[in-house]
């Protein structure tokens, strides 16, 4: 592959199909790690074009519910969108990208979520985004330290700009307004990748593909330190009002909910990110000096993870 | 209060005094229907003017949670409203109402939501909006006609245009395009309320003040023919699917909810119509020929309930 990419191979045509391989790959850890479930597939067409392949795994060992998604859509853009890119009418586009999102059963395995995509318009226009980002209902500063020194370490690999600039991102896209809290520890998010002009588009695919590849590693860890802990009903309420805040932050604000949407892509696919069971209790205050009530204290923007 | 009226003391002091009382005498209504549960009461205000009176009952007879809110806000109108209304910045605005949602625990009791308002701006414009609307997660034909049927007679004590056109724009309304669905069997609703220039503030406030008497009157109804019903696994889990439903609409579609994000309401408030336990499935298809499926099949618009 790395031949391929030297000899400048890395068209749209090229990029999906990684990105489908990727799909692959992490199914297959995820399904070791889980060791009970196995993901389900299913193929969905596009009415305006391209399509995807959803897999969802559900009731395992450690995921209640999680979805991979691969997906490659084509068309016309709508028109909705073109006014939000500041463009005319007329214009096509080429999204495809891998969009994953895991529910765990057990309350102190985190909620990851991790996002690999690459876009192209009919003018010449292409970019690269993603992002991985924690949602722990227990936050653990350790393991936060942890995670976040991985992203950092991932991102050194490529620009040493890469980590301050995505970790603000992050802090700053995963955010519920409407509560003033962020939706978990952050981690990292970009879009339109262009800071550094200078790297190629080669360059920024190699940093997209470390992204997809780290993502299962950076998160066995978690899994593994925390599937075995013990919990009662007082822990999986908490996680169920948390899961909560999840849905008000996919359906609210999350513009990868709103493109697919917009796009008319399948809902079954976009709605995978949808927690299992929720819960909503008016206004609930956790108990003063709790853990709960810590994790709250915690979920704001600009914390160093990395250095606490 | 008809002597008020015929003197034309129709004004935002006098309606925002109606409204509280009204939500006093539905709170009242409502405890006695449910026979358990009591309202629980917090006072708020808003930052930039106004504030309400939330009311909330929870693990009742009847109803697993519900909210009868009152609120009175006003102040500079934020931009992004200004622009959605087409008005350049800087007007003040006042808004006021009554907003109910109710979600029973017995499946076979249908959720519903009933709100009464009316906005005043600086530049005098003032208009009432409402409407009153039912989600049951079992769709009883008979009782559906019921419901139709007294929203008619309802609309009929003041015009006859108002039923058929508060019904259609209650179908489009309360209307999932993500889904292809409607949120429940619709109802009517109205907004900016100016059919028949004729009718003065007067007449339109007497419309507003039956909608929001009439309401106990009809749900009781509803309420007592299926309390007792009884119900198990499978038609709880319907309910919860079908909550995840209206959780979609009110975060994804609903007016009145972006208004209260828009206008840093009172969050909790806000949010009191989110149901208080949901589900989300992966791609759940209800059984050939059950009640789930029978149920889906009519969610959809222009169904004439009431000669049904």
């Amino acid at each position: 592959m790395s031949k391929l990419v030297k000899s400048s191979k890395i068209d749209k045509t090229f990029i999906s199909q990684s990105f489908e391989n990727l799909q692959e790959a992490i199914c297959q850890e995820l399904e070791i790690l889980d060791g009970k479930a196995v993901f389900q597939e299913e193929k969905w067409d596009r009415p305006g074009g391209g399509g995807g392949r959803a897999r969802v795994i559900e009731n395992g060992n450690i995921f209640e519910k999680g979805g991979v998604n691969f997906s490659n859509v084509h068309g016309l853009l709508p028109d909705q969108l073109s006014e939000g890119l500041g463009l005319s009418p007329g214009h096509e586009f080429l999204a495809t990208g891998v969009s994953i999102i895991l529910h765990p059963s057990n309350p102190f395995v985190p909620i990851i979520h991790m996002n690999v995509r690459y876009f192209e318009m009919s003018n010449g226009d292409k970019w690269f985004g993603g992002g991985i980002d924690l949602t722990p209902i227990y936050i653990d500063v350790n393991q936060a330290k942890y995670f976040h020194q991985s992203l950092k370490d991932l991102c050194n690999r490529h620009d040493p700009s890469y980590y301050p600039e995505f970790k603000a991102w992050a802090d700053n896209y995963f955010y519920i307004k409407h509560r003033n809290e962020t939706r978990g520890i952050g981690g990292i998010f970009f879009d339109r990748l262009t800071v550094n002009p200078e790297f190629t588009l080669e360059d920024r695919y190699a940093f997209v593909k470390d992204v997809g590849e780290s993502f299962t590693q950076i998160y066995k860890k978690l899994v593994n330190e925390n599937r075995t802990k013990p919990y009662g009903e007082a822990e999986k309420r908490w996680q169920l009002i948390r899961r909560g805040r999840y849905v008000e932050f996919n359906l609210v604000y999350d513009r990868g909910t709103k493109f697919g949407l917009d796009t008319n892509g399948r809902i079954e696919s976009i709605f995978m990110s949808l927690p299992p069971q929720v819960k909503w209790l008016y206004n609930y205050q956790p108990q003063p000096n709790s853990e709960e009530e810590f994790t709250l204290s915690m979920l704001r923007k600009g914390i160093d993870w990395a250095n606490l």
